[in-house]
Order: C-alpha cells, then structure tokens, then sequence
C-alpha cells in the first residue's frame, strides 16, 4: 500500500464530500497497492474509505501478496457486489471508479447498497494524473527506449518491407531494449494512403519508394508507458505534402511553446488547432490534441476543446497535432511531455524535421 | 447487419418487457453488424428497439462500413451519452450491456434518461450463447488449429526450454497455421511448481527434466477462439501425481459423458468436483468447471455451482478441471465442447492419456 498516494485520493474523496469509494482499474489498483490483477470478466475492487477501513475483494484465482489492506476473497460461485454491499454505509453516497462494467454497479443498486451513486473516478486520475518524481524518472526511460527503437525503425524501413514486417521489428526492437513486457498498444505503421486512417490497422503492403511512412509506437518499461508518432518521406515531398508536414509540426512546436503551469489545456489544443486551420486543413485534423500517459497509454485528462482545466507541474501528455487526407498520405507528430515548474520538457528526443530517407 | 440474429435479441427483449437497449459489448456488435471496433476510452453505443429504429453511435475516428443501421458519428469533445439520450424513450426502461464503462451508464442517469435501468446483457448473451451452423465449423476450424500447434508445442519441449520460449513457439505456430491475428489468450505455460497457480504468468525459467508441463492455449480464427490445456509429464510420476492426473482426466471425461440437451450446467460442474472431492482434493479444485466461447475467450454462461440454466444444442464451452497442490504440482485437462441434439461433440483431439515426454 503506498501511504502517500492513498493519502491524496482520500484527501479528494474528502473535498466531493465522499466517505467511500470502489476503486476498480487495475492500473489504480497498482498504483495505490503495488500489485496488478487482471480481472477479465470477474469483479475486482478495491473499497476505500475515508476512516482508513479500506478493503481489497479479489478473486481467489488472483494471488495477492500481504499489502496492508483487508481482504475479501470471491470465489467464482459467489455474488461479488452483495460481498461488497456488506462493507458499504447504505445511509451514504458511493464512488464508483470510471471503467467499472455495469453490471456490477447494476446489482449493487438492486441491493440499495448506498444512498447514491456517482462517478468518483477523477479522485483518483487527478492524482494519478500529476505523477511524483519516481514516476517520471520511469517514464523518461521509457521515452528513451522508444526513442532508439524509433531510430532503429527508420533505419530498418527499405523498399518491399511491409507495414506487418516493420511493426514486428519494433517489437523485436523493444525486446532488446528490454522493455519486452508489453507495449503500449501494437505499433502502427501506416504506407502512403493508409497515413490518412489515425487508427490504421497494418497489413501485408509492400513498400513503394516515394510512400510517405507513419509510425506511432510506445513501449512499456518498469510498467510505464511510451508513445511517440513520426512521419518520413521516401522520395522529395511535393509542394503540399511539404506543405501539410510543415503546418503539423508548426501545430506541434507551437503547442509545446505554451505549456507551463497554469495554461489551459483547451487553449493549448486551441493554439495547434488554429495553426492547422489557418493553413486550410482544419477538418482533416479530426482528433483531440493529446492525451494524458503513464502507466497507460491513454489515461484520464486530455488535450482538447473539451477539457477547461489547466496544466500543473509533474503532469505528462501526449502533443499529437495531424492532418489526414484521404486517399493521398497523413502526417502526425506527436511527443510526451512532462510539465515542469516553469514550461515543459519534451521527454522524447526524436527529431522531427522534415525527413527524406533514402532507402 | 445480420437480421436473423438481430431480431433473436429484440425477441429476448420482448420477453423482458424491453423496448430498448444500448449493447455495447464490440464482440456483439460485430456478432450483430458484422463490423469490429475497438473504442478504447471513447464511448461505443449499438441502441436496439423493438420497433426497428436502431442507432449506432461511433467517434469519428472509427471507420465504418455501411451496414444497414442509422449512424451517429461523435467526436471527442462531445457529452456521447447525451447525444444517446436524444434518441431514448425517457418514460421507458432501458436495457444496458454488462460490461459498458459505469462512466457513461452514471451519466445517462444523470440525464434522466431513462425510466430505469437493468442489465439487459443476456438478451444478447443468450442469443451468442447458441451458435448457428456457420460459428460451429469455424470453432471446428480454430480447434484443429489448436490440436496441431500443442502437437508441435509438445514436440518442442526439452531440458533447458523456458516457459516464454515455449509460449513464443506457440504463437509462431498459430501464425504458421494462419491463425495470425491473436490469440484468446497469451499461452499460459507453467513447470513444476507453477502448475500450481491456474493463472501463472510465464517467466524464464528452464525446464528441468522431471518438472511436469501445463500447457493452456488458444488461437483466434477467422475471429473465433479456442481454447485447451493439457498436462504432460517428463519422467514417470510418482504415485500421487499419477492419482491427481487421473482424478482430473476422470473428472473431465464424466463431465464429458453426461452433456446433453436438458441437462443443468451446475449438475455437469458437480459430477466432476464429485469425483475430485471423493479422491480427496476437492479444496485444491478451486475455480469453475468451465466458460462458455465463440467470438470470445470468456463469453457469457458458465458451468458451475451458480448456473442452474439448462443446456442446449449448439452451446459450447470449455471442461476443465483440475488440481493445484501450491509448491509442487498442478493438472488441468480443458476441451471444448460443442451441444449436439443427444449428446456433445468435443472439438479438440490432442489425446488426454497420461503421457511422459522422452526429451
């Protein structure tokens, strides 16, 4: 159990005006305890409360070590939330935590478990999301991996390799590095006109010379994430390509300018934004400006039009303007940065000039 | 859309008393629409009515095929559930899928957007539960898959092999065999002691000659899965081990045996633990019986204990029982099994004979 992160969550807890709360994702489960599960479809949560008579529920085909924190095992036959409901005021209101399937939340109203339920979920990702200097020394490691993996990749890309064959190197690539626990999500490598889908799924093309490649790759090290997008050419860009390229990293460099404490990060979005709008492709920059990152890819808090709240030190994000034009090539530069006391540091160190490889 | 399965699900919902219901579980609405996305954190909505007017909510990033079912697009600066709420029925119940993040259900409530709300999952659970002709041979198709790759996996074992380089065999295997695009699950294989822990997490530990073998795997095909385990030995075993082994292949064949439609799934479960419990290790079998399968690894129904549902043709599930002895050994013999009009077909072959590999 870590004191001083659960200490931080109850003290939000206490500002709602909450006694008690399920905590539920497994990565918060982590953070606050030091230990993973993965549930699948079966119940997992971790009762906090405000007096400290805190209480973890695990399945027994869940080895748990000795971690300071009251357990109740389930077994596969048992009706997990009415377990829970024995534990819970029913007088009061409960926090359920964002990602809780419903069916869990469903019985617990069925048994009138508590007086009210509401999403209690940002108690713990705003603390999450402001991550202490043990996690950010592990999630500049991980950007350095990422970073050599990424110089490795693009020395790896030839004519006739296929974006399958270029993604399992990376892994293969990550491995190495060891940073072979996982990734942050499978590495998208996108040729040419596949570019212009941000969620490309790889296949078996070939390589043309003169294709345009896009890759967004993150590993996970010491259970951190990385995540970092660059996009090459094959052959000299013509006008409007170079033209695209250079708007998406003018979005980029402009947005990571203006991050220091106390900006909004539905301004810093904004700033990219008009920068991509202004050069005549605001619609083909269909996405979020960045999202938050550590030990997942894509946690609580992003970068966008929707999102008022402003920036403090020790948080870290993801920078990722792009402009996808179908049927033609995309471009998206994206970096993570941590927020310091006075601006930012950008914790992945590839460069993004405008890049010719020859193959 | 596929219209038979469709109205399978209004029909479940009609005999609820149900006029609409959000799924939102991406294996059914694949199952439903033919179609798979994968939402992440973003809001992921297929809204059914009884009376024909369906909605498929979809964030912009996700391409669609048009597939005969009225489409909302969101971005990622919209309230989703809001936008589902316009199209709800306020004075009505509305169905919700099992495992829809609580975030998006505790804003619909918010909302007031419905008269109430339950979990309407098995409306379609039910329906997935019993494949059609077309899902049954392609659950063949990814067993023999299967079959072939522990035959290899078997193959492969010797002194020295670690449990990561095995589950690495394994997954080149599946690729070989076409069976590329994933897996139901990471192959789980556990040595000696490790068999002991249902869900070992594979590390590199070499096999000692002597240790026994457990190897639970599965592949993805043509997007359906599969799923077995097998125990082998590789030095005759001692007079216990021989008894723990038997009792499991004892328990998983009269298992076996007695499947047929009418019969509960909780009697199946409990004609195995009987015979595990009568040899004296009934606290060392200490998960269900079985899970259903299909598109999913895990799939909605079980057979245990809780579930007094009644089997029917076209139903499949897995058998796999076992005994952990924590610091020594584990056994566990899983098949999958597929209800016929009189009986069951169990659809992997790998033989279960207690077997001594010469390495």
């Amino acid at each position: 159990m870590n004191e001083a992160r659960l200490a931080r969550v109850m003290e939000k807890m206490k500002e709602q005006g909450l006694e008690q709360m399920l905590v539920s994702d497994p990565p918060t489960i982590f953070y606050l305890t030091g230990q993973w599960f993965h549930p699948g479809e079966r119940m997992l949560a971790l009762l906090v409360r405000t007096d400290g008579s805190h209480r973890l529920f695990l399945n027994r085909l869940f080895p748990a070590q000795e971690c300071g924190i009251a357990l109740t095992w389930l077994t596969d036959s048992d009706d997990g939330p009415a377990l829970v409901a024995r534990y819970l005021d029913a007088h009061k209101a409960l926090g359920i935590d964002k990602n809780w399937p419903s069916r869990f939340l469903l019985r617990l109203m069925e048994l009138s478990a508590a007086a009210g339920y509401c999403n209690a979920s940002p108690c713990c990702d705003l603390v999450r999301a402001v991550k202490d200097e043990e996690e950010l020394e592990l999630l500049r490691i991980s950007s350095q991996t990422n970073d050599s993996c990424m110089a490795a990749a693009a020395r790896a890309i030839r004519p006739g390799i296929t974006e399958r064959e270029l993604a399992q190197f990376i892994l293969e690539c990550y491995q190495k590095h060891g940073a072979g626990d996982g990734v942050s999500f499978p590495p998208i490598v996108a040729f040419g006109e596949h570019g212009a889908d941000p969620h490309h799924g790889n296949d078996d093309t070939p390589l043309t010379p003169g294709q345009s490649v896009l890759i967004d790759m993150g590993c996970i090290q010491n259970n951190y994430c990385s995540d970092m997008t660059r996009t090459f050419f094959t052959a000299p860009p013509d006008e409007e390509h170079r033209r695209v390229y250079e708007l998406v990293r003018r979005a980029n460099e402009a947005a990571e300018a203006m991050i220091r404490p106390g900006v909004r990060l539905c301004d810093i979005d904004k700033a990219a934004r008009d920068i991509i709008t202004e050069g005549g492709y605001g619609p083909q920059f269909n996405h979020r400006l960045g999202h938050f990152i550590g030990l997942e890819d894509h946690e609580f808090g992003d970068v966008s039009s929707a999102n008022p709240n402003t920036v403090q030190p020790g948080m870290v994000f993801s920078i990722e303007p792009g402009i996808y034009l179908p049927r033609d090539f995309g471009v998206r530069i994206e970096d993570l940065v941590i927020v310091t006391q006075d601006g930012c540091q950008v914790i992945n160190r590839y460069p993004k000039e405008l890049t010719v490889l020859s193959l």
